[in-house]
């Protein structure tokens, strides 16, 4: 009978409507069509299964839903569609959890680098990296590129451009080579390998476009929001090209914001998006502007980084308000294996981006060993370049 | 100072939070970053003008932000990380209105048929029109394409795949050109031109593949859904082919189920849909299974069907549960520039799915003059083919 995906949705209904629901979900999400036209084979080869429904807090009730794996057609669109298709237009109905089986994870490529990989290209190991993100908008050229260049003097990890820059290919170009060579150059002086990832937002026509004139200088990496690019065209360029991608979550809190509607974030941000091929998933951590609760984020990061068939393990990317302060408390409930993003924080904490990235990175050293050996600008996965 | 892209939220806050969260928005959306790193040239030239706060039903109040056009970089994916980037991680912030000026419409081609050219098509006009989808998956192709023949014998105006209609590219090649044939067939029968979409869903990179082969088939339509493939991966695919396509709202519902959070509908399934190339936007009616109010659903269609700039105008679709004796009330509610998606209530009807076609289009006549001229086949903006 061929393997299965199960998926547990959280519903927010009562023991008497439950299994109604339950059956609706089974039946919406494969044949979407009424009971008398569903025959014994369709019903067997084709329907939903319930399999289980269970009460839960809040009055909710996780029921699990099976799905035969050829529904999903070995594709990122198909299985969107099959587990959360035309559930997303009923109201609360959240996708909790979704077990993926080993035939339908090997048609993905995943992550090109993974948290390991990059670790190789940085050559640091045993504490949380340093990220921080080149902004604002409207600042010269220049400036920002001066201000890569001081993070990375600094002994930044990894500076990306803030979401907001964008432009055309020509103004791209001078942008991002611009702030490429700034880091370059502080790489020298230091010995170490900051990674610098420019923002990729282009139409779809021109994204192979940008994406070459990246690797072209010799960059590794690029950012994207899989939710405004498509989730399956952020999987076809990290396929088509030896980058490793960082995930902005712009445009895509709507899936998540409600707790009773949408699609729990550690699968959103941590399974689907690294069957999307991404690297390095932000997620808006609590204790900053967004209000998100705890436990929700560190269930982020887990599954960012958790076992997943044979893809490589991602590195959650905590952002969105990272006070100073707070940095040994986030350190500790998210762990070594992580990326933080210090936005605003980091470049208003002194007058100097390279005295303020020295702080941070001392206040996350104080709670770990840090390890560190020679940049490897060849890891496995990215055949090529180096900053 | 250039044109304006003029956004509105609703905010659900009291008089004493909103001005802060109106200035947030403002902020975030454009340089996201503190205050202090914000100098008087990137607050003239860049940060989002807060022009109105007003308070409106519910304890909320609209928020109108004024962002200078040229940030959304004259491309669809900036102009959503723009307007509803990072206010989507925030709760309870919901677009509701957007006025896009002219220089940035004129950058989009919009839908290539749009309503004038659907009827031109079909030769149809002065009342709704009727389409179906084929279901349930699992019947063969033989008998898919067999409904298909029978609803364009009744009369049918438009078949189209149910979107888990999902195969390889041989799978689907059979299948579509089954169902086109059957179509064919009984057009020249009827003397009509009802037409077949099949689904187009399919990895990134095979998109092209099986657009093309539909085209070669003659056939002009697709069916997408945009927040599964990606908007502008829909917007690319229809300015390179001369196709229509219709979109399915499959995995979009969480921008629109919360009133207090996301989008609301008629600027997703209308406006932004139309900026991706959508001629026929499906969306879930009120009064069937899925329980949306009917004033935001008739809102929807309006917007399907407003001027934009110099967008063609697009077929607003109701759909999801459109019973026989609701028929009339429908009608009345969406007007004669609509296309009714009738699935299982039609399938379901009669044993016949012929027969269950011409009673539905007997149920819309009754209320509507209906004009018929000799289709045509080479309408504008779609240069070749024919079913």
């Amino acid at each position: 009978m061929g393997e299965i995906i199960s998926a547990v949705y959280h519903v927010t209904a009562g023991q008497a409507d439950v299994e109604r629901i339950a059956r609706w979900i089974a039946v919406e999400q494969t044949v979407e069509a009424p009971e008398k036209l569903i025959d014994a084979r369709i019903e067997d080869e084709i329907v939903g299964s319930v399999v289980s429904i269970d009460p839960v807090p809040d009055g909710r009730h996780a029921v699990r839903i099976g799905y035969r794996a050829e529904l999903a057609a070995g594709q990122l669109p198909q299985l969107l569609n099959l587990v959360y298709g035309n559930v997303s237009l009923f109201e609360s109905v959240r996708l909790v959890e979704l077990d993926l089986p080993a035939e339908l994870l090997a048609r993905f490529r995943g992550p090109n680098l993974g948290g390991p990989g990059l670790r190789a290209l940085l050559g640091v190991y045993d504490r949380p990296l340093l990220s921080t993100a080149l902004k604002p908008r409207g600042r010269s050229d220049e400036k920002l590129a001066a201000m890569a260049g001081e993070f990375a003097l600094g002994g930044g990890d990894l500076v990306k451009d803030d979401h907001n820059l964008v432009d055309g290919y020509e103004a791209f170009r001078r942008r991002i080579a611009l702030s490429h060579e700034a880091v370059a150059r502080a790489n020298e002086r230091t010995g170490r390998n900051c990674l610098y990832v420019p923002n990729l937002c282009a139409p779809a026509e021109h994204l192979p476009r940008f994406v070459e004139y990246v690797l072209d200088l010799g960059l590794r990496g690029i950012m994207v929001a899989p939710l405004i690019l498509g989730l399956d065209t952020v999987r076809h360029l990290t396929s088509r090209y030896p980058v490793f991608a960082i995930a902005h979550p712009s445009f895509g809190g709507t899936f998540y914001r409600d707790p009773r509607h949408g699609i729990a974030p550690r699968l959103l941000l941590g399974t689907i998006y690294r069957l999307a091929g991404i690297d390095i998933s932000i997620l808006v951590s609590h204790g900053g502007r967004f209000n998100y609760p705890a436990e929700e984020c560190v269930s982020v990061a887990d599954a960012v980084r958790a076992p997943l068939g044979s893809l490589r393990p991602g590195l959650p990317c905590p952002a969105g308000g990272m006070r100073f302060e707070r940095i040994p408390d986030l350190a500790r409930q998210y762990g070594a294996e992580t990326l933080f993003l210090v936005g605003g924080a980091l470049l208003g904490h002194t007058t100097s981006v390279r005295s303020s990235t020295e702080a941070f990175l001392e206040r996350i050293r104080e709670q770990f060993n840090e390890r560190c050996v020679a940049p490897q600008t060849d890891p496995s996965g990215v055949p090529q370049g180096g900053e």
